[in-house]
Protein backbone atom coordinates (compact mmCIF):
# COMPACT_ATOMS: atom_id res chain seq x y z
CA UNK A 1 0.00 0.00 0.00
CA UNK A 2 1.51 3.23 -0.78
CA UNK A 3 1.27 5.88 1.62
CA UNK A 4 2.68 9.45 0.69
CA UNK A 5 3.89 12.03 3.04
CA UNK A 6 3.75 15.34 1.52
CA UNK A 7 5.43 18.62 3.19
CA UNK A 8 7.16 21.57 2.20
CA UNK A 9 11.08 22.55 2.76
CA UNK A 10 10.91 25.28 5.05
CA UNK A 11 13.87 27.95 6.06
CA UNK A 12 15.29 28.03 1.98
CA UNK A 13 16.98 31.40 1.68
CA UNK A 14 15.80 33.69 -1.29
CA UNK A 15 17.37 31.98 -4.37
CA UNK A 16 19.57 34.39 -6.65
CA UNK A 17 21.48 33.61 -9.87
CA UNK A 18 24.32 30.85 -9.47
CA UNK A 19 23.01 29.83 -5.90
CA UNK A 20 23.49 25.75 -5.77
CA UNK A 21 19.66 24.95 -5.14
CA UNK A 22 20.80 21.08 -4.42
CA UNK A 23 23.10 21.85 -1.74
CA UNK A 24 20.46 24.39 -0.37
CA UNK A 25 17.96 21.93 0.03
CA UNK A 26 19.87 19.29 1.12
CA UNK A 27 21.03 21.87 4.02
CA UNK A 28 17.00 22.64 5.09
CA UNK A 29 15.53 18.79 4.96
CA UNK A 30 17.25 15.52 5.60
CA UNK A 31 16.19 13.27 2.25
CA UNK A 32 16.01 9.70 2.24
CA UNK A 33 16.16 7.28 -1.04
CA UNK A 34 13.00 7.75 -3.20
CA UNK A 35 11.92 10.96 -2.08
CA UNK A 36 10.54 12.86 -4.97
CA UNK A 37 11.78 16.72 -4.79
CA UNK A 38 9.42 19.12 -6.54
CA UNK A 39 10.79 22.44 -7.07
CA UNK A 40 8.75 25.41 -8.46
CA UNK A 41 10.72 26.86 -11.74
CA UNK A 42 11.03 30.48 -10.44
CA UNK A 43 13.38 29.70 -8.17
CA UNK A 44 15.49 27.55 -11.48
CA UNK A 45 14.78 30.53 -13.39
CA UNK A 46 16.34 32.88 -10.22
CA UNK A 47 19.38 30.53 -9.99
CA UNK A 48 19.96 30.34 -13.93
CA UNK A 49 19.72 34.10 -14.41
CA UNK A 50 17.10 34.15 -16.65
CA UNK A 51 15.26 36.47 -14.52
CA UNK A 52 14.99 39.87 -17.32
CA UNK A 53 14.03 43.50 -16.61
CA UNK A 54 11.31 45.48 -18.11
CA UNK A 55 9.44 48.52 -17.52
CA UNK A 56 7.47 48.25 -14.45
CA UNK A 57 4.99 51.14 -15.31
CA UNK A 58 3.98 49.28 -18.19
CA UNK A 59 1.50 46.49 -17.61
CA UNK A 60 1.99 45.54 -21.00
CA UNK A 61 5.98 45.44 -21.42
CA UNK A 62 6.18 41.55 -20.87
CA UNK A 63 4.54 41.34 -24.27
CA UNK A 64 7.31 41.64 -26.61
CA UNK A 65 8.81 38.58 -24.05
CA UNK A 66 5.67 36.31 -24.86
CA UNK A 67 6.10 36.59 -28.51
CA UNK A 68 9.95 35.52 -28.38
CA UNK A 69 9.55 32.94 -26.13
CA UNK A 70 6.96 31.66 -28.36
CA UNK A 71 6.85 29.25 -32.07
CA UNK A 72 3.28 29.66 -32.43
CA UNK A 73 0.43 31.75 -31.30
CA UNK A 74 -2.63 29.52 -30.68
CA UNK A 75 -5.25 31.77 -29.41
CA UNK A 76 -5.51 35.24 -28.33
CA UNK A 77 -7.87 37.19 -26.13
CA UNK A 78 -7.45 40.74 -24.74
CA UNK A 79 -4.23 40.62 -23.44
CA UNK A 80 -4.13 36.92 -22.94
CA UNK A 81 -2.03 35.06 -25.21
CA UNK A 82 -1.78 30.79 -25.62
CA UNK A 83 1.15 30.01 -27.44
CA UNK A 84 3.16 27.09 -27.52
CA UNK A 85 6.89 28.15 -26.14
CA UNK A 86 10.11 27.02 -27.59
CA UNK A 87 10.36 24.28 -25.01
CA UNK A 88 7.29 22.70 -26.44
CA UNK A 89 4.80 23.86 -24.09
CA UNK A 90 1.09 25.78 -24.28
CA UNK A 91 0.39 27.56 -21.66
CA UNK A 92 -0.55 31.65 -21.23
CA UNK A 93 1.74 33.95 -21.73
CA UNK A 94 5.05 31.92 -22.38
CA UNK A 95 5.02 30.68 -18.84
CA UNK A 96 6.62 34.49 -18.46
CA UNK A 97 5.71 35.39 -15.08
CA UNK A 98 5.67 38.39 -12.72
CA UNK A 99 4.81 37.23 -9.51
CA UNK A 100 6.89 36.35 -6.70
CA UNK A 101 9.60 38.14 -8.93
CA UNK A 102 11.10 41.92 -8.02
CA UNK A 103 8.93 44.36 -9.52
CA UNK A 104 10.12 45.49 -12.96
CA UNK A 105 11.12 42.37 -13.35
CA UNK A 106 9.56 38.84 -14.81
CA UNK A 107 11.12 35.60 -14.95
CA UNK A 108 11.31 33.25 -18.08
CA UNK A 109 11.06 29.73 -18.45
CA UNK A 110 14.63 27.49 -17.71
CA UNK A 111 16.15 26.98 -21.44
CA UNK A 112 15.90 23.45 -20.68
CA UNK A 113 13.76 22.24 -17.47
CA UNK A 114 14.91 18.52 -17.65
CA UNK A 115 18.66 19.07 -17.81
CA UNK A 116 17.93 21.66 -14.50
CA UNK A 117 16.23 18.61 -13.04
CA UNK A 118 19.57 16.26 -13.80
CA UNK A 119 21.95 18.71 -12.66
CA UNK A 120 19.45 18.81 -9.12
CA UNK A 121 19.26 15.01 -8.83
CA UNK A 122 23.27 14.35 -10.00
CA UNK A 123 24.41 17.06 -7.22
CA UNK A 124 22.23 15.49 -4.51
CA UNK A 125 23.46 12.44 -5.28
CA UNK A 126 27.00 13.11 -5.76
CA UNK A 127 27.19 15.01 -2.53
CA UNK A 128 24.69 13.59 -0.38
CA UNK A 129 24.61 10.48 -1.41
CA UNK A 130 20.64 10.20 -1.48
CA UNK A 131 18.71 9.27 -4.76
CA UNK A 132 15.72 11.14 -5.45
CA UNK A 133 13.64 12.34 -8.79
CA UNK A 134 13.69 15.67 -9.23
CA UNK A 135 10.51 17.27 -10.79
CA UNK A 136 10.35 21.37 -12.04
CA UNK A 137 7.10 22.77 -11.57
CA UNK A 138 5.08 25.62 -12.89
CA UNK A 139 1.51 26.49 -13.01
CA UNK A 140 -0.19 26.18 -15.88
CA UNK A 141 -3.89 26.97 -16.96
CA UNK A 142 -6.07 24.26 -18.86
CA UNK A 143 -9.41 24.65 -21.53
CA UNK A 144 -12.53 23.41 -20.52
CA UNK A 145 -12.28 23.91 -16.54
CA UNK A 146 -11.17 26.99 -14.61
CA UNK A 147 -8.57 27.46 -12.53
CA UNK A 148 -4.79 26.65 -12.65
CA UNK A 149 -3.01 23.29 -11.59
CA UNK A 150 0.70 22.99 -11.33
CA UNK A 151 2.54 20.09 -13.92
CA UNK A 152 5.90 19.18 -14.76
CA UNK A 153 8.16 21.15 -17.21
CA UNK A 154 11.39 19.44 -16.10
CA UNK A 155 12.25 15.78 -14.38
CA UNK A 156 14.95 13.50 -13.22
CA UNK A 157 14.89 10.05 -12.30
CA UNK A 158 11.00 9.67 -12.14
CA UNK A 159 9.17 8.23 -14.25
CA UNK A 160 7.22 10.58 -16.69
CA UNK A 161 4.51 8.43 -17.47
CA UNK A 162 3.09 5.30 -15.88
CA UNK A 163 2.37 3.12 -18.85
CA UNK A 164 0.06 0.73 -17.76
CA UNK A 165 -0.85 -0.57 -21.13
CA UNK A 166 -1.10 -4.45 -21.10
CA UNK A 167 -1.65 -4.35 -17.28
CA UNK A 168 -5.20 -6.30 -16.24
CA UNK A 169 -7.63 -3.86 -14.12
CA UNK A 170 -8.93 -5.06 -10.82
CA UNK A 171 -11.32 -7.59 -12.67
CA UNK A 172 -8.49 -8.93 -14.80
CA UNK A 173 -9.53 -7.10 -18.11
CA UNK A 174 -6.78 -5.49 -19.82
CA UNK A 175 -6.52 -2.01 -19.09
CA UNK A 176 -7.96 1.16 -21.40
CA UNK A 177 -6.95 4.05 -19.49
CA UNK A 178 -3.09 3.56 -20.04
CA UNK A 179 -0.52 6.41 -19.39
CA UNK A 180 -0.98 8.06 -16.19
CA UNK A 181 0.91 11.33 -16.35
CA UNK A 182 2.54 10.35 -13.28
CA UNK A 183 5.25 13.74 -13.18
CA UNK A 184 2.05 16.13 -13.34
CA UNK A 185 0.03 14.44 -10.66
CA UNK A 186 3.11 14.99 -8.09
CA UNK A 187 3.55 18.27 -9.22
CA UNK A 188 -0.05 18.90 -8.04
CA UNK A 189 -0.28 17.33 -5.34
CA UNK A 190 3.22 19.31 -4.35
CA UNK A 191 1.39 22.15 -5.02
CA UNK A 192 -1.10 21.56 -2.39
CA UNK A 193 1.67 22.32 0.31
CA UNK A 194 3.27 25.04 -0.89
CA UNK A 195 0.79 27.52 -1.79
CA UNK A 196 0.94 29.98 -3.60
CA UNK A 197 0.95 32.95 -2.08
CA UNK A 198 3.94 31.61 0.92
CA UNK A 199 6.20 31.49 -1.56
CA UNK A 200 7.65 27.98 -0.36
CA UNK A 201 9.24 26.74 -3.30
CA UNK A 202 10.12 23.12 -2.77
CA UNK A 203 8.40 20.17 -1.29
CA UNK A 204 9.10 16.79 -0.89
CA UNK A 205 6.56 13.61 -1.81
CA UNK A 206 8.19 10.77 0.34
CA UNK A 207 7.11 6.95 0.58
CA UNK A 208 6.26 6.40 -3.44
CA UNK A 209 7.07 3.06 -4.55
CA UNK A 210 9.86 2.03 -6.14
CA UNK A 211 8.39 2.20 -9.66
CA UNK A 212 7.94 5.19 -9.99
CA UNK A 213 11.67 6.03 -10.27
CA UNK A 214 12.91 5.44 -13.43
CA UNK A 215 14.78 7.44 -16.51
CA UNK A 216 12.95 9.41 -18.47
CA UNK A 217 12.43 13.54 -19.33
CA UNK A 218 9.14 15.59 -19.89
CA UNK A 219 10.27 16.98 -22.98
CA UNK A 220 10.49 14.17 -24.88
CA UNK A 221 7.37 12.26 -23.06
CA UNK A 222 4.82 14.87 -22.09
CA UNK A 223 5.28 17.23 -24.83
CA UNK A 224 2.37 15.53 -27.58
CA UNK A 225 3.47 16.17 -30.57
CA UNK A 226 1.20 19.05 -33.09
CA UNK A 227 0.69 16.11 -35.40
CA UNK A 228 -0.88 13.93 -32.60
CA UNK A 229 -2.72 16.48 -31.38
CA UNK A 230 -6.46 17.31 -31.74
CA UNK A 231 -6.50 20.99 -30.56
CA UNK A 232 -3.06 22.49 -31.98
CA UNK B 1 3.19 24.66 8.07
CA UNK B 2 0.54 22.07 5.75
CA UNK B 3 1.39 18.97 5.65
CA UNK B 4 -0.66 15.93 4.61
CA UNK B 5 -0.76 12.62 5.00
CA UNK B 6 -2.76 10.71 1.71
CA UNK B 7 -3.34 7.21 1.92
CA UNK B 8 -5.78 4.63 0.20
CA UNK B 9 -8.98 3.33 1.76
CA UNK B 10 -8.30 -0.66 1.85
CA UNK B 11 -10.84 -3.28 2.62
CA UNK B 12 -13.63 -1.81 0.44
CA UNK B 13 -16.28 -4.58 -0.52
CA UNK B 14 -17.30 -4.61 -4.48
CA UNK B 15 -19.71 -2.25 -4.56
CA UNK B 16 -23.10 -3.14 -6.14
CA UNK B 17 -26.51 -0.75 -6.57
CA UNK B 18 -28.24 0.74 -3.60
CA UNK B 19 -24.41 0.53 -1.49
CA UNK B 20 -24.46 2.59 1.10
CA UNK B 21 -20.59 4.04 0.19
CA UNK B 22 -20.46 6.73 3.10
CA UNK B 23 -21.25 3.51 5.46
CA UNK B 24 -18.74 1.46 4.07
CA UNK B 25 -16.00 3.82 4.23
CA UNK B 26 -17.05 4.49 7.74
CA UNK B 27 -16.68 0.96 8.63
CA UNK B 28 -13.02 0.96 6.74
CA UNK B 29 -11.43 3.84 7.89
CA UNK B 30 -11.22 5.96 10.95
CA UNK B 31 -12.21 9.52 9.66
CA UNK B 32 -11.03 12.98 11.82
CA UNK B 33 -12.69 16.25 11.37
CA UNK B 34 -11.09 17.89 8.07
CA UNK B 35 -10.62 14.41 6.23
CA UNK B 36 -10.89 15.08 2.39
CA UNK B 37 -12.50 11.75 0.94
CA UNK B 38 -11.48 11.14 -2.71
CA UNK B 39 -14.16 8.33 -4.65
CA UNK B 40 -13.59 7.18 -7.54
CA UNK B 41 -16.95 7.98 -10.43
CA UNK B 42 -16.53 3.93 -10.84
CA UNK B 43 -18.36 3.16 -7.55
CA UNK B 44 -20.55 5.98 -7.85
CA UNK B 45 -21.69 4.89 -10.83
CA UNK B 46 -22.12 1.25 -9.53
CA UNK B 47 -24.26 2.23 -6.51
CA UNK B 48 -26.30 4.85 -8.45
CA UNK B 49 -26.65 2.02 -11.21
CA UNK B 50 -25.61 3.90 -14.73
CA UNK B 51 -23.87 0.15 -14.97
CA UNK B 52 -25.37 -0.05 -18.99
CA UNK B 53 -25.00 -3.13 -21.06
CA UNK B 54 -23.53 -3.26 -23.95
CA UNK B 55 -22.20 -6.29 -26.61
CA UNK B 56 -19.21 -7.51 -25.50
CA UNK B 57 -18.37 -8.80 -28.71
CA UNK B 58 -18.79 -5.29 -30.91
CA UNK B 59 -15.56 -3.53 -29.78
CA UNK B 60 -17.80 -0.19 -30.71
CA UNK B 61 -20.63 -1.21 -29.00
CA UNK B 62 -20.16 1.33 -26.44
CA UNK B 63 -20.20 4.46 -29.26
CA UNK B 64 -23.63 5.22 -29.20
CA UNK B 65 -23.58 5.74 -25.93
CA UNK B 66 -21.42 8.12 -26.41
CA UNK B 67 -23.03 10.38 -28.67
CA UNK B 68 -26.65 9.92 -26.39
CA UNK B 69 -23.88 11.17 -22.83
CA UNK B 70 -22.94 14.34 -25.29
CA UNK B 71 -24.40 17.53 -26.23
CA UNK B 72 -21.66 18.25 -28.57
CA UNK B 73 -19.03 17.17 -30.28
CA UNK B 74 -15.02 18.81 -30.74
CA UNK B 75 -13.17 16.24 -32.36
CA UNK B 76 -13.12 12.79 -33.89
CA UNK B 77 -9.97 10.64 -34.74
CA UNK B 78 -10.82 7.40 -35.84
CA UNK B 79 -12.85 5.61 -32.39
CA UNK B 80 -11.64 8.49 -30.76
CA UNK B 81 -14.22 10.75 -29.50
CA UNK B 82 -13.86 14.43 -27.73
CA UNK B 83 -16.75 15.20 -26.79
CA UNK B 84 -18.77 17.86 -24.41
CA UNK B 85 -21.23 15.71 -21.92
CA UNK B 86 -24.37 17.04 -20.86
CA UNK B 87 -22.97 17.78 -17.41
CA UNK B 88 -20.24 19.99 -19.43
CA UNK B 89 -17.61 18.44 -18.65
CA UNK B 90 -14.88 17.93 -21.83
CA UNK B 91 -13.34 14.58 -22.50
CA UNK B 92 -12.98 11.15 -24.31
CA UNK B 93 -16.09 9.18 -24.86
CA UNK B 94 -18.06 11.32 -22.51
CA UNK B 95 -16.52 9.30 -20.03
CA UNK B 96 -17.77 5.87 -20.37
CA UNK B 97 -15.45 3.53 -18.99
CA UNK B 98 -15.32 0.14 -20.08
CA UNK B 99 -12.64 -0.71 -17.27
CA UNK B 100 -13.43 -2.42 -13.65
CA UNK B 101 -16.47 -3.29 -14.91
CA UNK B 102 -17.83 -6.40 -16.11
CA UNK B 103 -17.43 -7.65 -19.24
CA UNK B 104 -20.61 -6.68 -21.78
CA UNK B 105 -21.27 -3.84 -19.34
CA UNK B 106 -20.22 0.00 -19.61
CA UNK B 107 -20.20 2.77 -16.60
CA UNK B 108 -21.54 5.95 -17.36
CA UNK B 109 -21.04 9.09 -15.78
CA UNK B 110 -23.17 9.67 -12.79
CA UNK B 111 -26.16 12.60 -13.44
CA UNK B 112 -25.15 15.10 -11.07
CA UNK B 113 -21.60 13.96 -8.85
CA UNK B 114 -21.98 17.51 -6.84
CA UNK B 115 -25.39 15.77 -5.45
CA UNK B 116 -23.67 11.98 -5.26
CA UNK B 117 -20.51 13.95 -3.24
CA UNK B 118 -22.87 15.84 -1.19
CA UNK B 119 -24.88 12.90 0.03
CA UNK B 120 -22.05 11.27 1.07
CA UNK B 121 -20.76 13.89 3.16
CA UNK B 122 -24.30 14.54 4.79
CA UNK B 123 -24.17 10.99 5.58
CA UNK B 124 -20.61 10.64 7.00
CA UNK B 125 -21.53 13.86 9.34
CA UNK B 126 -24.85 12.72 9.98
CA UNK B 127 -24.35 9.04 11.23
CA UNK B 128 -20.69 9.12 11.99
CA UNK B 129 -20.71 12.99 13.32
CA UNK B 130 -17.19 13.67 11.45
CA UNK B 131 -17.30 16.75 8.91
CA UNK B 132 -15.42 15.98 5.88
CA UNK B 133 -15.08 16.95 2.18
CA UNK B 134 -15.97 14.71 -0.72
CA UNK B 135 -14.35 14.58 -3.82
CA UNK B 136 -15.84 12.33 -6.88
CA UNK B 137 -13.02 11.92 -9.30
CA UNK B 138 -12.29 10.73 -13.01
CA UNK B 139 -9.51 10.06 -15.04
CA UNK B 140 -9.12 12.63 -18.26
CA UNK B 141 -6.83 13.26 -20.57
CA UNK B 142 -5.90 16.57 -22.06
CA UNK B 143 -4.42 18.75 -24.95
CA UNK B 144 -0.69 19.33 -25.80
CA UNK B 145 0.24 17.09 -22.50
CA UNK B 146 0.37 13.02 -22.69
CA UNK B 147 -0.83 10.96 -20.34
CA UNK B 148 -4.23 11.45 -17.97
CA UNK B 149 -4.58 12.76 -14.99
CA UNK B 150 -6.97 12.45 -12.11
CA UNK B 151 -9.60 15.45 -11.87
CA UNK B 152 -12.39 16.02 -9.56
CA UNK B 153 -16.51 15.73 -11.38
CA UNK B 154 -17.98 16.70 -8.30
CA UNK B 155 -17.52 17.68 -4.53
CA UNK B 156 -19.14 18.67 -1.15
CA UNK B 157 -17.61 20.55 1.31
CA UNK B 158 -14.28 21.73 0.36
CA UNK B 159 -13.54 24.77 -1.87
CA UNK B 160 -13.36 24.27 -5.72
CA UNK B 161 -11.01 26.93 -6.16
CA UNK B 162 -8.94 28.79 -4.14
CA UNK B 163 -9.16 32.37 -5.13
CA UNK B 164 -6.13 33.68 -4.54
CA UNK B 165 -7.01 37.00 -6.10
CA UNK B 166 -5.98 40.67 -4.19
CA UNK B 167 -3.47 37.78 -1.70
CA UNK B 168 0.19 39.31 -1.25
CA UNK B 169 2.92 37.25 -3.08
CA UNK B 170 5.95 36.16 -1.34
CA UNK B 171 7.26 39.55 -2.42
CA UNK B 172 4.13 41.61 -1.07
CA UNK B 173 2.91 41.92 -4.41
CA UNK B 174 -0.66 41.46 -5.63
CA UNK B 175 -0.75 37.87 -7.13
CA UNK B 176 -1.08 37.44 -11.13
CA UNK B 177 -2.30 33.44 -10.90
CA UNK B 178 -4.88 33.87 -8.80
CA UNK B 179 -7.49 30.91 -8.99
CA UNK B 180 -5.86 27.32 -7.89
CA UNK B 181 -8.27 24.54 -8.97
CA UNK B 182 -8.16 22.96 -5.60
CA UNK B 183 -10.33 19.95 -6.29
CA UNK B 184 -8.00 18.64 -9.25
CA UNK B 185 -5.25 19.25 -7.77
CA UNK B 186 -6.52 17.16 -4.51
CA UNK B 187 -8.28 14.52 -7.05
CA UNK B 188 -4.53 14.10 -8.63
CA UNK B 189 -2.78 13.18 -4.99
CA UNK B 190 -5.14 11.22 -4.51
CA UNK B 191 -5.19 9.33 -7.76
CA UNK B 192 -1.40 8.46 -6.75
CA UNK B 193 -2.33 6.13 -3.83
CA UNK B 194 -5.44 4.71 -5.93
CA UNK B 195 -3.45 3.34 -8.74
CA UNK B 196 -5.50 2.61 -11.86
CA UNK B 197 -4.86 -1.37 -11.96
CA UNK B 198 -5.19 -2.27 -7.87
CA UNK B 199 -9.47 -1.59 -7.95
CA UNK B 200 -8.77 0.93 -4.93
CA UNK B 201 -11.48 3.70 -4.98
CA UNK B 202 -10.98 5.27 -2.07
CA UNK B 203 -8.25 7.74 -0.36
CA UNK B 204 -8.13 10.23 2.29
CA UNK B 205 -5.95 13.07 2.49
CA UNK B 206 -5.46 14.40 5.99
CA UNK B 207 -4.31 17.46 7.16
CA UNK B 208 -4.95 20.20 4.47
CA UNK B 209 -5.83 23.68 6.50
CA UNK B 210 -9.30 24.70 7.40
CA UNK B 211 -9.32 27.33 4.28
CA UNK B 212 -9.93 24.13 2.33
CA UNK B 213 -13.53 23.51 2.84
CA UNK B 214 -16.58 25.20 2.58
CA UNK B 215 -19.09 25.06 0.15
CA UNK B 216 -19.02 25.06 -3.61
CA UNK B 217 -19.33 22.03 -6.17
CA UNK B 218 -18.20 21.69 -9.46
CA UNK B 219 -20.37 21.97 -12.01
CA UNK B 220 -20.59 25.69 -11.28
CA UNK B 221 -17.18 26.23 -10.13
CA UNK B 222 -14.81 24.59 -12.37
CA UNK B 223 -16.81 23.66 -15.54
CA UNK B 224 -15.74 27.04 -18.00
CA UNK B 225 -18.45 28.38 -19.93
CA UNK B 226 -18.35 28.00 -23.73
CA UNK B 227 -18.49 31.42 -24.19
CA UNK B 228 -15.33 31.76 -21.81
CA UNK B 229 -13.43 29.23 -23.62
CA UNK B 230 -10.88 29.63 -26.24
CA UNK B 231 -11.03 25.74 -27.09
CA UNK B 232 -14.48 25.55 -27.86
Amino acid sequence: MTRLDIFPVDGLPEIGRGDDIAAMICDAVELVDGDIVIVTQKIISKAEGKIVEIDATDPLSHKPLVEQESVRILRRRGELIISETKHGFVCANAGIDLSNVERGTAALLPDDSDRSARRIRDRIRGRFGVGVGVIISDTFGRPWRRGVTDVAIGSAGVQVILDLRGTPDALGREMQVTEVALVDELASAAELVMGKSTGIPVAIIRGGPAEWLGESNVREDIVRAPSDDLFR
